[in-house]
This record gives structure tokens, C-alpha cells and sequence, in this order.
């Protein structure tokens, strides 16, 4: 058993702070990549994992599931990545033989599903471990990690001429949002649109819609300093809930005319879902739900919002397959087709990783990106 | 003011036997047209209206909605239809000019939508009286009267070659299933297909599956006795709910590795509809709702089913625009794609109309038509 050391950002135990470890890494195996991750976001829900209230959580682990960087080394029969290749690792691998990646309807693999939601990789044991015990994977990814081992399968190789510590970004939000208005929604030209929440989420959803040519871009937060960022990107009108005395979606639909013909919902709270869902066109608008709400809580509506022509959909990593997609997302980004500099808020070392999690609580940060070479 | 006398049924209260009466019909002004019902069909929603559960309910009122006559006068301006033609009239109107009409997104015209929804005439009056005292349309159409009048725009013109006793099911239910399969749904071939209950709506739902060449047609029911004329339409297969410990969409996601394409809720049942929703297969599958629930019910389920790839939908009238679609249904009926008798399991009277409502009541009926000539 060949075995290296790495440093790590280990989650020991529910509610505590990261510690930054060196941690054995055992080499790849069959089927797998050794990743040098040179840069990684710091996401929402790394801190809904590592707070406890994720049901599915697991310790110790090392989460980080935004991350980009170098293939170091690969393992036996892998074929689609080399030595030196930059890649993004990916929570929603790409087989491209299982029933959903055959289907071509959904980015939805599930070839490692089962492993993946237990910490392990496809082969059911970790590669992660500290004197001899084991520490677990988490989404398939673990980025908080100088170097990780993932399936081929969870890779998506990139142009090299992209600064992995922007490009990380596309690994989780900014291809969640975009992906959702292109692929999940399939926006046109001239439809409306409704954002709520703008954080890293909802502000690539406005990029998404820019990008599709909606007429109108409405941007909701209870948060005003948002409105800057918002407009900048490209949001024609910005309404704080808490300004109003009748429910937003009420607003909105009187705003439009009758409602929007998209909205999307990219907080994770069940009552915004639904306001989301009731803000929409009657006859034909669709609501996205994109944000992760808390667990066993459940979404409501009368039947008579979708009876009378509203449609309800979701959308995971923006509905993209990775392997197949994200190298043009990461190509549109160097043609200059949007920014990524925008959502990076603040940038730190590994070590400082704790911070980041704190400016995200306290709302400071739309994303942080942790640089490994400082 | 020019008026005629009709026999009808009329609702004077609710909960109450409907009364056959001989009521006072003004004739047809600006844009309506004077219909001689030949024979209508009774639907559940005429009996939630009647029990007074509808809190949109209007008494004195004369109800029915899935009826077939013959023009008998035009009023001003009415081009689209002439004395003696065969027409279907539709509670969902169709105008052409509507924002709804125009967007081609949705059957839903809005053109007097108020006025309906208030018993009214476009022009805010009501064409039904007795000694004076107005009597309330319904659904625009109030098809339990020997003669209405109806707006143009809410009458589709058919082939005078079909019976009008049958094709009268094309007014609702059966357009209603047939439509949501074709239209909202867009079933394809091969495509899997749960139906939830085996009412009227639900038969037409198989029906339109089996056109749409779906590969395997999972009917549910309640009661055993719907089994047969389930198969006999197309059904590949019947289970009945109570025959299981576990919930029903748990046993159809086993049945079909995974979870149906597309799934129907023909009941009203708000449970119902997240067992529809549940047993969609992950990744593509959609769930329309068709029932309608009652006053004030909510639908819920977790954000997940919709964030790992199933959408939910409803459809109202099938999703089928009357004017330009319910000819070519009817053409269809013609060219013996479909029946119709196999829906109708009684036939009688206006005076025995309280009789079809009784024999829903029991589950007796698929559906009862009224003929005027008896």
C-alpha cells in the first residue's frame, strides 16, 4: 500500500472548527486520479455539513467540494486525464454508461452514488486516514486537501490557460446558477425573470439570464447591500421582501403583469420556494428550485398554482454533466463571457479556512478561495 | 328584450336535488350563440359545485359543462359558427386574442374569466331568469338547460357526422385525460405511465397513453372492479393500494426499476398527488395533476424529489385549446382511434338527472349522459 502525506483541513466532529492536519493519502487506485488542488471555495454547504444539521454528514472528513487543480498521478486503466492535466473535480461524476447518463435527460449519475453519500470511494474504503484511523470523503471531492484522490469520473479536464483559483467556482456555484438557467430552465430570449437569494447562486443565475437575453431580471434579497452586485451583473430591478407589506410574490406578479416566466429559488428555504413558485406567469411559468433546504422539511402549495399551468422543477449542479460541459463553461469564461473575479470576495490561506467560514455566517463573503501555495 | 322558455335543472341551493324547472332564456346578444343541448354529460365537478363544498359555487345556478347541441341563433357579429352547426361548448373558451390566446404556451384564455367566474355573461348580466329573478350560469356553459347561450368563443364547431350523446364526453373528462397525456405530458413511445384512479378522467388518461404507444401503463385504484375496463382500454397492469403495507409509490418505483416517466393524478386527492409525484422515476420523471382538490388543500412534498430531477405539473382541460383542437378529437373519435361508449355506463332523462348523480355518488357510473329528447 503505497501512501503519501498531505495537508488538510480535517472536520473531526460536528460543530467544531476545521484543524489543519497532515493526513496519510493513499496513492489511486483502479480507476483513480491523485489531484494536486492548488485553489477551492469555501461553500454553503460545506458549513451545513460541518454544523451537524446534514443528516447524511459524516466524521472525520474532509469536505471541500469546489476545488480545482493538477493530476499528479493516475491510476491503473485511466485513460481521459494524464499527468499535469488541469482538472475540477466533480460532487456529480459523469460514467456515461449508467441508465441516467445514458438517458440524456439528466446530469445525474449515479454509477458511485451509493459510496459517494458514505464517505468512501467506489471500491467502499477510504484513502484518507490519520495514524492508521480512517477519515472519510466527502462529496466525492474532498478539495480541502492539498492533494485528494477521486474517480476518473469525477473529473472534468480544463484548459490549462484558466487561473485555477477562479475556475474553482465553476466546481459548484457559479455552474449551479448558470447551468440552472440554461439547462434546467432553458431561458429564451425576452422571457422574465425572478432571482431570489443572491448569494454566489442567485448572482450566477443573473449572469445565466443576461446570458439567455431575458427582457427583465428582477433580483430579491432582504439584504439592500446586495443591490450593487446585482445591478452590476446585470439585474434590471432589485425589491427587498421586507420593504412590502403583501407577500413578494404578490409584488412581483402586480411588477410583471401577471408574473414572471422563470423564477428561481437559490436560498434552500421552503417558504421562499414557494413565493418562487407563486410569482410565476399563470399559463406557463416555471419555478427552479436550486437551494438544499434542511432536512425533512417540505415544500407546499395549493395544486390550483400548477393545475392552472405553473411548473415546478429543480435543478443539481444546474442539471450540467461535467465531464461533457464543464470544459466550455470553462472556455465561455476565457472567451470573456463573464467573470468570476466578481464573486471572489476575499482569498486566504489553508490555514486561515476557519475565517472563511466565519465571514460566510456573518454574510460578508460571497465566496472565499483558499490559495494551497500560500 | 327578446326571451324564449327552456326546460332545465336548476341548482337552487346547495346540497339541494336539482329541480326541473321551465326557465326564461334571453336570446343571444353581441357575440353569443343560442344552443339547443341535445345531450350532456354529468361530472364530478358539477357535484362539488351542487354540494355546496365549492366556495366559488353561485345559487340559483344551472350547472353542466360537458354537453353537445346545435346552434339554433347567432347573435351580432358571430362568424365563427351558423345556424344548425354542431357544437361543443368550452368552459376553457378560446379567444385568439388574449395575452394567454397569443403566447401559444397555454390553452388558459383569460378573455372573460371574471364574468365566468361570477355565473355572468361577458356583458355582466345573466341570460337565465324565472319570474324575474336572475338564475346563475356555470362554467360559461350551464349545459343541464334543453337551450343555453354561450360567447361564441366558447364553442367549438365539429363534424356534424358524430352523435352528439357521445361526443358530448369531449366537453370534459375525456378531452381533459386524453389532452394532459398529449399535450402537457408529451408522452412519448416507450415511455412508462402510473394513472391514479379510474374515473372518467383517469380511463381517457390510458387511453391516451396506449396512442401514445407507452410501453407499460401501471392503473391504480381503490377498487378491484376497475381492473378490467382498465386492461381492456390498454392497461399493462392494475394494483390497488390497499394491497399493500408499504405507500403505493414505493411499490411502483420497485416495479419499474426506478419510477415511472410520467405519472397522472386523475382523483383530487392532495395525498394522492405526492404519491404521483414520489413514484416518478429520478432525473425525468414529471407528474401532472389533473383532480382538483378540495377548498383550501395544500400538496407538499420535499424539495429533493423536485432537486434530483421530477417536475410537477397540472393540467385543466388537458392542456387542449377548444377551438383549434376538439374538431380534430373529434375526427379522431370518427377514424375509430377511440371510443366513447365505453365511458357512458348510463343514459336517461333530464328529469332523472338527480338519479346520475346518485350513481356517482355509489361509484356505479363512469359516466351518465343526459338525453334532452327523452
Amino acid at each position: 500500500m503505497s501512501t503519501m502525506k498531505t495537508r488538510a483541513a480535517v472536520a473531526w466532529g460536528p460543530g467544531q472548527p476545521l484543524k489543519i492536519e497532515e493526513v496519510d493519502l493513499e496513492l489511486p487506485k483502479k480507476g483513480e486520479v491523485l489531484v494536486r488542488i492548488t485553489a477551492t471555495g469555501v461553500c454553503h454547504t460545506d458549513a451545513y455539513t460541518l454544523s451537524g444539521a446534514d443528516p447524511e454528514g459524516i466524521f472525520p472528513s474532509i469536505l471541500g467540494h469546489e476545488g480545482a487543480g493538477v493530476v499528479e498521478a493516475i491510476g491503473e486503466g485511466v485513460t481521459s486525464v494524464a499527468v499535469g492535466d488541469h482538472v475540477i473535480p466533480l460532487y456529480t461524476p459523469e460514467c456515461g454508461e449508467c441508465k441516467f447518463c445514458k438517458s440524456g435527460k439528466t446530469n445525474l449519475c449515479q454509477a458511485i452514488r451509493s459510496t459517494q453519500g458514505k464517505g468512501l470511494m467506489p471500491d467502499g474504503t477510504t484513502r484518507f486516514s490519520k495514524d492508521g484511523e480512517p477519515i472519510y470523503h466527502y462529496m466525492g471531492t474532498s478539495t480541502f486537501a492539498e492533494h485528494t484522490v477521486v474517480p476518473e469520473i469525477a473529473l472534468a479536464k480544463v484548459s490549462k490557460d484558466a487561473p485555477l483559483e477562479e475556475i474553482c467556482l465553476l466546481g459548484c456555484g457559479v455552474t449551479t446558477g448558470m447551468g440552472a438557467v440554461h439547462n434546467t430552465a432553458k431561458v429564451q430570449a425576452g422571457d422574465t425573470v425572478a432571482v431570489f437569494g443572491l448569494g454566489g447562486i442567485g448572482l450566477s443565475v443573473i449572469i445565466g439570464a443576461v446570458q439567455a437575453k431575458a427582457s427583465r431580471i428582477i433580483a430579491i434579497d432582504i439584504n439592500n447591500d446586495k443591490e450593487t452586485i446585482a445591478k452590476q451583473l446585470g439585474a434590471t430591478d432589485f425589491i427587498n421582501p421586507k420593504d412590502f407589506d403583501k407577500p413578494i410574490q404578490e409584488v412581483i406578479v402586480e411588477m410583471t403583469d401577471g408574473g414572471v416566466d422563470f423564477s428561481f429559488e437559490c436560498i434552500g428555504n421552503v417558504k421562499v420556494m414557494r413565493s418562487a413558485l407563486e410569482a410565476c406567469h399563470k399559463g406557463w411559468g416555471e419555478s427552479v428550485i436550486i437551494g438544499v433546504a434542511g432536512s425533512g422539511e417540505e415544500i407546499s402549495t395549493r395544486p390550483f398554482q400548477l393545475v392552472t399551468g405553473r411548473v415546478w422543477r429543480g435543478s443539481a449542479f444546474g442539471g450540467v454533466k461535467g465531464r461533457t460541459e464543464l470544459p466550455d463553461y470553462v472556455q465561455r469564461y476565457l472567451d470573456g463571457e463573464f467573470k468570476l473575479s466578481t464573486f471572489i470576495t476575499h482569498t486566504m490561506g489553508l490555514d486561515d479556512i476557519n475565517q472563511a467560514f466565519d465571514l460566510m455566517h456573518e454574510g460578508k463573503s460571497i465566496r472565499t478561495v483558499i490559495h494551497y501555495d500560500r
